[in-house]
This record gives structure tokens, sequence and C-alpha cells, in this order.
């Protein structure tokens, strides 16, 4: 009985050391593509996306046979039937593992790989069709798209509701119930405050404005337009960075088209991405915030995560979270406002020589409901993905054909933001989202945004004066907390574990409801 | 038997599939490889080479196991086996590919690992000599690598003499005799030349320059020397680009502390590196025409050979021979200097106000004996190259201990270059060739000079006006011609194959020396 215990431990430690070296490859691969996709968006020459697309597809293939090859399933089924002998991380870690291996086993090889070539298509297709504004062009492939992530579902947890299935895929512990408890909460209480805002502006156009004239002057946004040469803003790029704490040796900043974040190969190098808009003063300054959040989450991760499955964020509404809240309620802040007016007159002498730091926060926060989520303010945000969530629940569910996805999109706009939607590239067609297959990725949007206040509230209990933090621009309680409480954890815990553990209190949607009312009171006066 | 035939053929052609399949594996790898380098030498945050290091060391491995796994030297084996049917393409991949893995096999596979280990520390150690200037504690590593290398080419080609061994590894078709006979025509021409243009200047200097006189001014280089602002550089580069005939659709330019040039995956995509010196007008300059040279003739392989070993440059011999090509013969000429003055004039006004083309044709000429292989001037550079051979070929026969390689350094740039060497860090602690096992390396450098002095010569002989094509910059004529007889072969042809065929001629160091003295005696009256 000893030597078999013996050589059973031996055998666990040997598994133990192949499950961290089979996790080191996986990182180097993804380092690889990560940092191809980086360079193709930043730095490669213009004529070179298809080199890059020959030897993505070669390494996506490779990683793909060292995840599901005889000898990963089998040191993984392995670790899963001695799962008690291992730690907590361990155990996450076969189990995230397993988990895309098993779903993946469960799809016709032959179906896995038409849908791939789907949405290679459906993507070129969905740019071409909002070019030319022709949904009738996309909706065929948008069909297919639906009715395959309908069939998946079907496929990996026949027991589930397939909507249900994608929105816990992409928010673990997310569903319909949860998702129409929390929408219902934001719709009853946003759309009649937006409606009242438009009231409010629309009085003080036609000169009858009794309550702006009560709290002073609405917002003018005029004030953040003029001409911002980019030189000028990379310095400004380069304070926001060393204001939010952001460790320069590990997190990159560079200049793309559409701004965003990505870990190359662990924790240790974060990118972030901006965007320079010469018209615009504050444009580039808050997606560096924003993006710049993501980072500090990635980045925050516990060492031992990295090169590990463990490593970076657990979700996209955890990461938006984290984001929005220092995009949002920090960046956007009175407060915050003061910090960083100053360095504005300091880049921008003459065209910010007579703006005060109340003129500044309204015009950063003007209320305007619009077409295009992506531009959307603090407060009309969490609409547009309300509008998206309800349509794709319906087409899930098979109570909303694809071919009449425009007309009730359009409906939605006009129902919930007051607006007209004049043609589908600036409607149904925005987004990228569908064609990329992502269906029940949206709510996680809104969803972060609700967390942040609800952090916002907890980091107030635990003591932390946030509003004077954001005045003198020295983020470093802020990130301590953060970086204690949320970002070390990488993927160990379920979004929904996490929140119990950072709030230890239900989440409550009207949290961040009671902070945007609060927010719209104070410079709308309603 | 017309079944064995049939099932033969059959798998001839898998065979051939497999071959094409497995060279593009192996491109994606170097893709994934070279763009990690690429990031850390260009963008990626400064505390991040560790976490490249992790991946590196994955990826190198998994390309390794690829190329010298069982199914592919089977693969190879196989097609050797049956080489008279192949293309003469397949049968050079196939003898490239198995070359490598013959040669490897040959080394105890624990001598081969201790072997990578040493150089990762003899550069370490490398480094900190050099800033210690303290060439006794680099001397036991360097002395390994040399022994190492005698070693390694005993095992691999034990009926070589091991220095021809390590020759022929970095220019295939060299030896000793080749490279005595060569650098003997050097020496015995270079030598006088650069003495009488010592003289010349040490004349002038003392105001007693007859000869100066009569043939006009000395080269003065100070005409180069001031402030010339690195956004005005980026703009000049960008103008070089254009004359060079780079196609920016696949050849990128980003910034360096030491300029290269390399590959990303494949021909199609290829990106140089320059350094901006704020107080140098040129530097930068031919840095940019230099790589270019090199991108022109990465970027010129065939189609067909994209994705396959083939792909790319032969040797380094007929790289540097493009690079010097576009960078002395080309750059440094009268005509090209009339041609790029006037953009000179117009960046950088007030600096070139009063400067004729001839003082810039001098200046970027002037020859002065120097310390620096990397700093010195075309006529001197030589020199340097020579020096380092005579010193390797000693060590490697066993001639020369590695203990007495400072002393016979300093020996021969005085009495070659009439230079005194100070200290080892400006002497044989300034390259990091040695440190990272490149011995038989340098020559290279030399035979390039001097083949693309010959490859004017031919260019002449089939009518194409060099000097005009660089006056008017327009370079059509000249890249179409190496681009038909140089570029597209990638490495199909030895080094020497390419040159019989190109020149039709033998290989002739006295064309690059009748061309030297010629520019000198133009520019020093000597």
């Amino acid at each position: 009985m000893h030597e078999r215990t013996q050589e059973e431990s031996m055998n666990l430690e040997k598994a133990r050391k192949d499950l961290a070296a089979l996790q080191r490859k996986m990182s180097a691969y993804n380092h690889a593509q990560e940092i191809i996709y980086f360079d193709g968006a930043t730095t490669a020459p213009k004529g070179t996306a298809e080199n890059r697309a020959v030897s993505m597809s070669v390494l996506s293939e490779e990683s793909y046979k060292l995840c599901t090859c005889r000898e990963t399933v089998d040191l993984l089924e392995y670790l899963d039937s001695r799962k008690d002998e291992l730690s907590e991380k361990e155990q996450r870690m076969v189990y995230l593992l397993l988990k895309d291996i098993r779903s993946t086993a469960k799809i016709p090889r032959d179906e896995y790989v038409a849908y791939q070539d789907l949405l290679v298509t459906a993507e070129d297709v969905w740019h071409t069709a909002k070019e030319k504004n022709d949904f009738a062009m996309f909706e065929p492939y948008l069909k297919q798209v639906f009715d395959t992530n309908i069939k998946f579902a079907g496929y990996i947890a026949p027991e589930m509701d397939p909507y249900d299935y994608w929105l816990n895929e992409y928010e673990e512990g997310l569903d319909k119930k949860t998702c129409d408890e929390f929408f219902e909460a934001l719709r009853s209480r946003l759309v009649p405050l937006i409606k009242k805002i438009g009231e409010v502006t629309a009085k003080s156009c036609s000169g009858e404005g009794p309550e702006a004239a009560q709290t002073g002057k609405l917002p003018d946004k005029s004030i953040l337009f003029g001409n911002f040469p980019v030189e000028k803003q990379r310095i400004l790029s380069e304070r926001i960075m060393d204001i939010e704490g952001l460790d320069k040796n590990h997190i990159g900043l560079a200049e793309t088209e559409h701004p965003f974040t990505t870990s190359i190969g662990s924790h240790h190098d974060v990118r972030i991405t901006t965007h320079y808009y010469e018209d615009n003063a504050v444009s580039s300054m808050y997606s560096v915030i924003h993006e710049g959040g993501h980072a500090l989450y990635d980045a925050g991760s516990a060492e031992d995560l990295a090169y590990t499955v463990l490593d970076g964020g657990i979700s996209m509404g955890i990461h938006e979270s984290q984001s929005r809240f220092y995009e949002n309620i920090i960046g956007r802040s009175k407060a915050f406002c003061k910090c960083i007016l100053p360095v504005f007159k300091e880049l921008f002498p003459e065209q910010f020589e007579n703006v005060s730091a109340e003129d500044f926060y309204k015009a950063v926060n003007a209320v305007e409901p619009s077409l295009i989520r992506t531009e959307a303010d603090e407060v009309t945000y969490s609409l547009h993905i309300l509008i998206r969530y309800e349509l794709e629940k319906r087409v899930m569910a098979g109570e909303l054909s694809v071919h009449d996805l425009p007309a009730e999109w359009n409906r939605l706009y006009k129902e919930y933001l007051g607006v007209d939607v004049p043609d589908d590239k600036r409607g149904v067609l925005q987004d990228t989202h569908w064609s990329g297959g992502a269906i029940g990725y949206f709510p996680s949007y809104a969803l972060g945004s609700a967390y942040g206040a609800q952090f916002l509230r907890r980091m107030g209990k635990d003591a932390i004066d946030v509003e004077k933090n954001a005045e003198i621009g020295d983020f470093s309680k802020i990130n301590k907390w953060l970086g204690e409480q949320i970002w070390p954890h990488g993927e160990l815990y379920t979004p929904r574990q996490l929140l119990d553990r950072v709030l230890g209190e239900a989440f409550d949607p009207n949290v961040y409801l009671d902070y945007l009312e609060a927010k719209c009171r104070d410079i709308y006066g309603i």
C-alpha cells in the first residue's frame, strides 16, 4: 500500500507540473497571436494583413491542437479525477480548460468548421452592408449566425435555454431572469430621466428655461471642440497615465483607429491604445482613462497567475466595471474635472482660458440621446444596450425574425431614446458584435457600469474618500483597494462570487441609478 | 507494376504537400518570434523583456521540435531518396532542411544545450566586461566559445578545417584560401591608400598642403553637424524610402537603438529601423538607405518562395552587397549628393544654405582611420574586418591564444589603420559577434562591399546609367536589374552560384579597390 501511495503522489506531482507547462505553452501561443494582432493594428505596413492571416491561422491551429490533443485531455481528466487534492487555483484551471474542451467536443467537427467560415464571411459582408447601408445583404448571414448559436447551445447544454447558455458564456452566472430584472430597473428610471432632461434642454433652447435659470447654465459641449494638436494630446496622455497610476514599465500606450486593451502573453505586458481627434479635446483622454482601467485590472493579476489560464480579468462585465469606473465615475466627476482642468489650461491656454471647472464638468457630462452606442454619454449608454438585449433575446426565443430586426430597432430607439433612426448603417448595422457571433455579449457592458457604482459605495464604506483623491489626482488609495479586492483574483472566482466577496451585499442596479439621477440633478437641476 | 507506380506517385505528391505545410508552419513560428523581437526593440514597455523571454523560449522549443521530430525527418529523408523527381526548388528546400537536422544530430545533445547556455552567459558577461573595460572577465568565456566552435566543427565535418567549416556556414562556398587572397588584395592596396590620405590630411592641417590646394578643399565633416529636429529627419526618411523605391505597403520603418532589418513571417512584410541623432544630419539617412537595401533584397524574393525556407536572402555577404551598394556606391556618390542636397536645403535651410553638392559629397566620404568598426567610413571599414578575420583565423588554428587577443588587436590597429587603441572597450570588446558565437561571420561584411562594386560594373555593361539614375533620384532601372538578377532567387542558389550567374566572370576584389581608389583620387587628389 505504501508503495502505491508514493507512486500516486508522484503521478499527481508530475501532472501538476505538466499542467503548469501546458498553460505556459498556451500563454506563449497567445503571446504570439496577441502581438501579431497588436502589430497589425498599430505598426504593420498597410499591405500585410494577408501575411498575418497566414501565420495566425497556423498558430491558432497549433494552439488548438495543443489544447485538445489526447495527451492534454488525459492530463486534465486525470487531474479532474483527483481534484480534491488540488489547490483552489488548480481546480479552477482544470475546470476552465476542461469546460472548453468538453463544449467543443459536443459540436460536430464539420459544423464547427463551417461556423468559423461563416463568421469570417459574415464579418466581411457586414462591413460592406454597413458601408452600403444594405441590411438585406447581411440578413441571411445574420440569420445563420443566430440559428447556429441556438443549435450549438442545444448541443452543449440541451437542458438550458439557448440564450441563457450564451449569457452565461460571456458572464458566468448571468441569465435572462437576472437581465430582465436589471434592464427593467434601468428602463423604468432612465427613460423618464432622459425625457426630463430633453424637456429641460428644449425649454432652454426655446428660451423658456426656468430650471436652467435656477441651477446655472446648461452643459455647453462646444467648449470641448477646437484645434488640439496631437503632440499636445500625447503629453496629456502621459499625464493621465501617471495620474491613473499605470506602471509604464509594464503598460504601453499606442495609437489605433479604435481604442482597445490587450495583454501580451501575461499580465506583465499590457498595451492600451487611443485615437487622437484634433478637433476634440477630451475624446482621447477618456479613451486613455477607460483603457487604463482595463489595463490596471489585467496588470493587477496576482503574480502566480502569470502564464496560467487564470491570468487577466474574469469577464467583460467586471472588466467594464473597472474601465467605466475610471472613465465615468472618477473621470467625469466634478472633483476630477477640478484636478485636470489646469492641465488643459496649460496645454491649450486659449481654448480653456475662460472655462471653469463647473463648465468643464457639465460639458463632459452632457446628456444627449443619440444614434451611435459608442458615442453615447453615461446616462443614455445603458439604453443602447437595453435595446440590443431585448432584440437578441427575442430573436433567440424565436419571437422576432432577423428580417424584422431593423424595424424593431428603430421603434425601440424612438421609444426609449426619442430619436429617429435615419438609416440602418446608423441603426441595426452599427455594431460588429453580431457579425462576429457574439450574441449575449452586450448586457455585460451595462452590467459593468452598474457594478462600478456599487464598488464606489463600498469604497466609501471602507473610508476611502474617492472624491478627494480624484480632486488631488492621487489614485493610489483607490488603486490599492481595487488592487486588493478585485484585480489579483484574475479568473479564480466567477463574477458573481467576486461581487459577493467584494460587496458583502446583493448586486442592486438602483445604486447605479441613484448615482446617475444625482448627477443629472446636479447638472440639469431636475 | 502500374499500381505500384501510381501509389508511389501519390506518396510523392503527398510528401510534397507535407513539405509545403511543414515550411508554412516554420514560417508561422518565425513570424511569431520575429514580431516579438521587433516589438521588444521598438514598442514594448521597458519592463517586459522577461515576459518575452518566457514566450520566446516556448516558441523556439516548439519550433525546434517541429523541425527535428521523427515525422519531419522521415518526410525529408523520403523526399531526399526521390530527389531526382523533385523540382530544383524542392531539392534545395530538402537539402537545407536536412543539412541543419543532420548537423545538429552530430552534436551530443548535452553539449549542444551547454553551448546554448554558454552563449547566454557569454553575452551577459561581454556586456558587463565592455562596460567595465575588463577583458580578463570575458576571456574564459570567449575561450570556451572558440573551443566549442572548434569541437563542434570536428563533430559535424571532421574532414574540414574548423575555421573553413564556419566560414562556409556563414557564406556557403567560402574558405580560408579565398579569404586570404581577398583580404591580402585589400590589405596591399588599402593600407597604403589610407596612409597617403593621412599624409594629405596632415599636411593640410599643418598648412603645407600642395595636393589639397591643387584639388580644392579637403572634406569638411563639420557641415554635417548641428541641430536637426527628429520630426524633420522623419520627413527625410519618408523621402528616402520613396526615392529608394521601397514599397511602403510591405516595408515599414520604425525607430530603435541600433538600426536593423527583419522579415516578419515572409517577404511580404519587412521592417527596417533607424536611429535619429539630433546633432547629425546624415547618420539616420544612411541607415535608412542601408537597411532599405536589405529590405529590397528580402522583399524581392519570388512570390512562390513565400512561406518556404528559400524566402529571403541567401547569405550575409550577398545581403551586405545590397545594403552597402545602396548606402555607399549610390548613396555616397557625387550624383546622389546632387540629388539629395536640395532636400537638405529645404528641411534644414540655415545649415545647408552655403553648402555645395561637392562639399556635401566630400563630407559624407571623409576618410578617417578610427577605432570603432560600426562608425568607420567606406575606405577604412574593410580593414576593421581584416583585423577581425586575421585574429579569429589564428585563434581557430591554435596560433594565437584568446589571452593574447587584445595585444594583437591593438598591434594590428596600429599597423593597418595607424591608430592607438586606448582601451579594450574601444578595442577587442567592441563587437557582440564573438560573445554570440558568430565566429567566421565577419568576412561577409567586407565581401559584400566588394560584390557590390562588381555588380555596379555589371550594370554598366548592361547599359544602366547608374550615375544618371542616382542624380535624378530614380532608382527604378537599378531596382529592376537587381530585382531580376539577384532578389527573386532567395536561397535557391549559393552565393557563389549566384555571383557566377550574375557576373558572368570571376569575383575580383580589384574591381572594388579600383572603385575606392578612384573615389579617393577624386576627393583627396591622390
